[in-house]
């Protein structure tokens, strides 16, 4: 399947990246050092396109932002994040050095600026409030679009080859390749759900169906899979037919709250991100609805130490209405229903391992994509991969997995020894 | 040391256990009814002192009520926890066939009913409406006393051997000992913590002191222990300098709330259910305080699936001030202070087991017992004892041990493989 060059799905408002041809002011140099105040002074060289530099914390810094032009600088003093992701996307905006590092810098003393904020910090936070959106039926098939149909071709350029998991890896061993590590984590989720032979399993969410694959194949057991990405269900299913799966693997196309049936397992990798916390009690109900009496259920998530909302770039541009719950929030989900929680994890370190290996793969298939997609697409990918590494990295987001049965289930297992088998 | 018989901690008004002569009223059978009715009506047996015989669910039934005389009805429609609790104790009320049995229909019926209830049901809840304590430094002091001032030749009777863990063990092979149960506990939960040879601890709520010594002497480390039972530190300095570890291990007659210095483990077993919610957040200030920026934190506590309040009866009379917090509430300790959760583990039916141990042990020893406290103790000392066991298996207590350390610490350790290895 080849897809002809698409009209980016990032649609800006082009800037011109040339550079300003007039000297900065004395109020607008005075804004970038606020600027650097309400980032909390951070470690970076702010330069301005008269090459006027201004620094936060120290002197000389590792990393430089360079605005190009007055109307980035506007963009970026009206909404720090939006107007960072979007002018970066455009151009007009440059780092130099390396880009995880800035970004790193910038999260870590904004978070730590944020625990003692003056009165001008928080106006300029109020002035800039972000807000959640609720995800409808409709809705989240909008936002799902958005995202996950860019074409399986443009995915399938970074992401592992063997089972195309857009979700957090597992290096059980740090010098796994990604498809190693991905085919780790899918073992690691089974191992914690216990599958076994002839069972039944449905999962919620399931990209472009590997993980669905990998069960039936390794762990003979029956699998339906919903998800209400189009393009997905049909390569899922096309992947299914040609490896002789279809009788053990249904895709359906359609949206977790119609899951019907009765399952040994319920499984969800990397969904709740984009169902809204609104919609957590409803995603329980379902559990509830289709788990056997002695069933098991694991959530993998991306997530939070506490309550936040999203970057309101990644929001708007990359995930609109994905939204990281904290382990507070995921509660929602089990507590109406006398679930037990059996098992968290936390596995935040290996999130930001796994997409520095398909960063790494995305720069090396540059080309290709540029092929689909115009330069502004893939400055924003590149944003979004580098910027998701630094989250990671500081801590700004995490990665659970959450097991969980029925509160008066006693056939859960006695210890977790069973998911670490004895190394080869 | 040597106890003389103590005045029983549980002072109740005493009933008289002889049968009441005259017949039941029509009024006294439609009460029995209801009883059973808003209990959800479970299989049990109800046998009144004019022996008239009334039936939950099943009839006939594995284990039988059997209510003496009228003050004991009227205790029980009066609080059905603190009703049964007091009568139970005071020998009016008596279950024959298996207590954890009857106790665990109980239980598990109460909850199902509890899910629909009826108006009528609604009113007789709000009609009994529980409440929670304030844990002050005072009141805290004064609860602690009323159940670990018991008598440190009393805990020993039924607790283990060699550490006198008075928590959840660990049975990483069913067939374990108690004493290799809470050894293996304890190497669990530094396996969790990462300990190494030099490093500080600080452990909060420390009991007879078995854990600290257990580290010490096994894990090479320095640790500080609080604790505001009195006769416990007497005790756990005492068997400290015995074992030749005062330089290593230092017992301190103190709330936590008053921890000072700074160390590389901060680590709570069992001590939570009496901090009391409202302090959760103070706990997790006491933790950012004195956490070294690698540090680890590990909290053991009793739990809930979802929020609730402690059994009347135990908190009356066994533990007051305790309540076993839900994970959302545990949340409250570490979300302030930007600690990452990174992993929490159920081990609730290895509580029931370590509490069939406890009780095995206080069965054989009910003769010494005798000489300590009296009839009243003794009974009341059972049922909580069976009571727990109960609550454990049914899924009302839980036991959730919870790991976490500062959000932007990335010396985190990669999987959890250490906590299990290979087996001997």
């Amino acid at each position: 399947m080849s897809l002809g060059k698409q009209t980016s799905p990032l649609t800006l408002t082009a800037v011109a990246t040339r550079k300003e041809s007039s000297a900065s002011t004395g109020f607008e140099r005075y804004l970038v050092r606020k600027l650097l105040e309400f980032t909390g002074d951070p470690s970076i060289e702010i330069r301005l396109w008269d090459d006027s530099v201004f620094y936060g914390a120290e002197k000389p810094a590792r990393t430089t932002l360079d605005i190009k032009n007055r109307a980035a600088f506007r963009s970026l003093l009206k909404n720090r994040e939006i107007g960072f992701g979007d002018r970066f996307s455009d151009g007009s905006l440059e780092v130099h050095g390396d880009l995880v590092e800035f970004l790193c810098e910038i999260y870590a003393s904004q978070k730590r600026a944020s625990q003692n904020p003056s009165w001008q910090m928080r106006l300029f936070e109020r002035l800039t409030k972000r807000t959640a959106k609720s995800n409808t039926l409709a809705g989240s098939k909008l936002n799902i679009h958005h995202h996950y149909d860019l074409g399986n071709e443009f995915y399938s350029l970074w992401l592992d080859r063997d089972a195309m998991q857009y979700t957090c890896a597992y290096f059980a061993r740090p010098d796994y390749t990604i498809e190693q590590a991905q085919a780790a984590k899918m073992d690691h989720v089974c191992r914690k759900l216990m599958l076994q032979p002839g069972q039944t399993v449905v999962e919620a969410g399931c990209g472009w169906g590997g993980f669905a694959r990998h069960m039936a194949k390794n762990y003979g057991v029956q699998v339906k899979s919903y998800n209400i990405s189009h393009q997905q269900i049909v390569y899922a299913t096309e992947r299914a037919r040609a490896e002789g799966l279809s009788e053990q693997v249904e895709y359906i196309e359609d949206d977790y709250r119609n899951i019907t049936g009765e399952y040994d397992v319920f499984v969800s990798v990397g969904m709740l991100e984009h169902v809204g916390i609104q919609n957590y009690e409803v995603l329980g109900s379902v559990v509830d609805r289709c788990l056997a009496k002695q069933g098991r259920a694991l959530i993998h998530s991306i997530g939070r130490n506490a309550p936040d909302l999203m970057s309101t770039w990644i929001e708007k541009r990359i995930f609109p209405g994905a939204y990281p719950p904290a382990i507070r929030e995921m509660m929602n989900i089990v507590e109406p229903f006398n679930f037990s929680v059996l098992d968290i994890e936390n596995l935040r370190l290996h999130y930001a391992e796994t997409l520095r290996h398909w960063l790494a793969r995305f720069n090396e298939n540059e080309d290709v994509v540029r092929n689909m997609f115009d330069e502004q697409f893939i400055r924003a990918w590149r944003l979004y991969l580098n910027g998701s590494i630094a989250s990671f990295l500081v801590g700004s987001l995490q990665l659970f997995q959450m097991v969980f049965a029925r509160g008066e289930d006693n056939s859960i297992a006695s210890t977790r020894e069973h998911l670490y088998p004895a190394a080869d």
